[in-house]
């Protein structure tokens, strides 16, 4: 059974199924120097077939990424995610898992692995390229990716959602949700001013 | 005369000018709980007449949202921009200044009205609305408002660069430029590694 958020956003995305950019979404973190920091990212799907962990939304990143030492320093993330169609908005906001190659709990690697295998290859090949965001180099040719062995630069990221603020802007007035995660990973809707 | 990302952006917005929602951007600032918060604004267009703001992007908000005393906390924010059809990524981090009815520079107050007359009388109208987030009320008939007179309620937010990370995704590897502002207000470019 989905929570009131999920279905919403399993109709968004249903809607824009075939706009592959309806997928991008934009992540917030807090740079070192205590600045935001806000780049646009490809959500993955969720993590469904997991009790623990079903409500996370999966994305992929480069260890090699500033986000990688921002998270370090704080985990906490909000994802703005703007539907066009529907004209609705979700911002979530949750902490976030990296896991990387060193990652030690079992499940969490293998869906790393998973992760990694259903990357097309040009999307894989993307983590054997030089080191982001230094001076350019030139770009040699580079041997294609295996699969089944994930690079050590790739990492999942995971979002643990502890609550979405959800905006319908379709009506006037407009119309918007609070729904709030508790201790127990229930959640709990509330309707408030736009 | 643009600088550079300037000239790129112009671009993007030109190629996109039949799209009203190219005009949305995701606005990152940092709660008072130090969590980012992530949210869709709309592009005013620039400060374009004034020699000090002139790279200032424009947002209008309401001064009882959650962001304006964020931004008095911490005035640092990254705008994200994601233009589909170039596949171009704008990062533009910033100070932004929160201009409400009792900011005393002259110039700003000005801007201020000009970008209260500017606005539809259906987005004004929200500002007249009950108080953003708090538990939802009916909301009653409101009177039509005045282009000329602000409401109390209406701020103009302006985002001054001092950063922008451009990513083009088209090509294989993709191309990324940082672009960075003196002191003095110049702008030097740098291409980095995607």
């Amino acid at each position: 059974m989905f929570f009131m958020w999920r279905s919403h956003l399993a109709k968004s995305l249903h809607q824009h199924r075939n706009q592959p950019e309806a997928r991008f979404l934009q992540l917030a973190t807090i740079g070192l120097d205590q600045r935001p920091r806000n780049r646009t990212v490809v959500f993955r799907g969720f993590l469904e077939n997991s009790d623990r962990y079903r409500d996370c939304l999966k994305i992929v990143t480069d260890r090699r990424s500033q986000k990688t030492e921002q998270i370090n320093a704080n985990p906490w993330a909000e994802v703005n995610w703007y539907f066009t169609k529907t004209r609705s908005q979700f911002r979530i906001l949750g902490k976030l898992i990296l896991i990387d190659h060193e990652y030690p709990d079992l499940e969490l690697q293998k869906a790393r692995s998973d992760a990694w295998s259903s990357l097309s290859e040009p999307a894989r090949v993307q983590f054997a390229w030089a080191h982001p965001r230094e001076p350019r180099v030139s770009f040699p040719e580079v041997a294609p990716s295996t699969p089944e062995q994930p690079l050590e630069s790739f990492c999942l990221l995971l979002l643990e959602p502890t609550e979405v603020d959800r905006l319908e802007l379709r009506g006037t007035p407009q119309n918007r949700w609070l729904h709030l995660r508790d201790e127990q990973g229930n959640w709990t809707d509330r309707e408030v001013n736009p």
